[in-house]
């Protein structure tokens, strides 16, 4: 495929090549049905298949067992937001946030719209860094505790599962699946699927199946994790196309080795780039060394017209989607599990020329 | 495409071949930015593009102004059923509900969950039928009423738009844009795209701009009309690659002559089954005539062995997804704006064929 570029994007992100080639290739007819899967019923047995087989790849490549459900829900993270403190934080029990970015802020911000919520940690205004476990202050009876597991604006990663009285829970939109993690600590787990998982517009959600007790049966259905566990996400028509590519996104997991590969893979394409950058100081992190992303590698050149010069030529040789987020400012490396190794070897090459004629 | 079926599921249901055509053609690089659609970032130009054109084609097509926004949502009619009334229901007043369906019902179960709502008129519970204008019995100062344009079960569909004081919100999931219609009378109207607009997975929203400022400014953010049009939808990350769908759909419409067109094609392709229906008692529909929805055409056999014939029969010469709800039962027929005219006349002989051979 010589005519595709390498595609930095914070997400919507690159997908595997394959992924998009099967797809393609069963585009108007699924599996010999004569339809396409996007013209396909949610209640025919051929997506039936499909979203009962994602909910048990997903729990088989993250070792998880009957004590578990995967929910597909919708609205992404921003949703989520919302409906973590509906179903958890209407008992009047207050819920720790640890806030190290603007979306764990954003997350805090809709809790207090519906409860209680407390603030256990905090690296704002600049976002460098995870605290360290001791400086995490949370209440012993809280009703959970909030992370963000990956910061994609401030490219800083959570390299460390903190110890929790209460359950744990975590939006890991940017770094599902990119690394062996220990989801048996977690609670509830969300991520909008267009970063590591798939495309946008559907949103996964891992809940322990004990939570689902202690949700409030007056919530509307559409905002009940319940409703979406005791239909295996079938309530209302699902996502299906989402659905669809999300399971195909899985089934590549598993055929590059599963999280062991990818946490080793993520690694050798973050250290191609963090390489470059402490080499000297024309490049300069903004995460601090040891919260640093394997997904979003985030950095600033000496000036703002470099800067410029820089994304302009990396796009002239197929290197795309580089610009920070106007909060950090300069240049984000998205490098998800779909983007190729061979993509961040090419980034770090282009790193060393430019500074070698712009220095 | 001789290996495509003609299908008639109730949704998601069939699209127009030339729009997955185009989608094929372009999904590993969309119009040469070496990525896909579904890889491409929201807040790329391109799919800026996309997004403002399709709210702008949809306005064109129904001949709204600037008093009018589209936004797309997520969570289909379901989460629908609670964003209206948390956003409009929240003042105290009331609001007067329709119940000719169950999603009808189901809407007016929501409401209650969040505010006081009352019953208009009932045509439970075989909902053969649409209330007539002198049954609807609206209270004055409602803060809205909500209406089910057509019942994809049971197979009604209003043919007047009632007169209100209250701003009209209508679920108009299996029916918009499947005729000419007076949106003007409508405050808001919403519909899972998966029938009549695209695939699953993005809910349009038309909303009157006036109704934007009485929405309580301390809804979480996602449930808020107001941060959707405030933002172009793009608060957080959209269903890209639905709305790219939609938008290929709504081009479609226009091709094909817009409403005007697809209203004189869907009379005719209703026609060809009811024709069918009135001619002896073999068939016996379900709505009764004048309430008779030209998008769901639900009808039933002297048997369900019959049923049972008429179904494995018709899938063996391609025409699949008719089997009725169960609360209804025997036949349903979706013959929504990207059935083609050739679907409906090859149903129609085949149900004459059918009659003559198990009379």
């Amino acid at each position: 495929m010589e005519n595709r570029v390498y595609n930095f994007n914070p997400g919507p992100a690159t997908l595997p090549l394959t992924v998009l080639q099967q797809a393609q290739s069963e585009l108007l007819n699924y599996q010999g049905t004569g339809m396409s899967i996007l013209e396909t019923s949610h209640r025919a047995k051929e997506f039936e298949e499909i979203i009962i087989d994602t909910e048990a790849l997903f729990k088989e490549i993250t070792g998880l067992g009957d004590d578990y459900r995967v929910l597909f829900c919708q609205g992404g993270a921003s949703q989520q937001f919302a409906m973590v403190p509906l179903n958890f934080l209407q008992s009047g029990k207050s819920a720790d946030y640890v806030l190290t970015g603007s979306f764990a802020k954003k997350a805090y911000q809709e809790a207090q719209k519906i409860g209680a919520a407390g603030i256990a940690a905090n690296t704002a205004p600049d976002y460098r860094r995870i605290p360290k476990p001791e400086e995490l202050n949370f209440n012993s009876d809280a009703a959970y505790v909030h992370i963000t597991t990956n910061n994609t604006i401030y490219g800083t990663e959570w390299h460390y599962v903190p110890e929790t009285d209460a359950p744990l829970v975590a939006d890991m939109s940017s770094d599902i699946l990119s690394r062996p993690w220990d989801y048996q600590k977690f609670g509830l787990v969300y991520a909008g699927a267009q970063k590591n998982l798939g495309p946008a517009g559907v949103t996964l959600v891992l809940i322990r199946q004990d939570l689902l007790t202690e949700i409030p049966d007056n919530l509307p259905a559409m905002f009940n994790y319940a409703t979406f566990a005791g239909n295996n996400s079938m309530y209302n028509t699902p996502p299906t196309f989402s659905i669809y590519l999300l399971r195909l996104v899985l089934r590549w997991i598993q055929e590059q080795g599963g999280l062991t590969a990818m946490g080793r893979q993520n690694q050798e394409k973050a250290a191609l780039l963090y390489e470059v950058i402490d080499e000297d100081d024309f490049y300069r992190g903004h995460a601090e060394a040891d919260s640093r992303s394997l997904m979003n590698v985030t950095f600033r050149l000496p000036s703002a017209e470099l800067e410029k010069a820089f994304l302009a030529e990396a796009a002239a040789v197929g290197l795309v989607g580089l610009k920070g987020h106007r909060s950090v400012g300069g240049i984000r490396a998205s490098i998800y599990n779909a983007m190729s190794r061979q993509g961040c070897e090419k980034l770090a090459s282009f790193m060393h020329d430019f500074r070698k004629r712009h220095r």
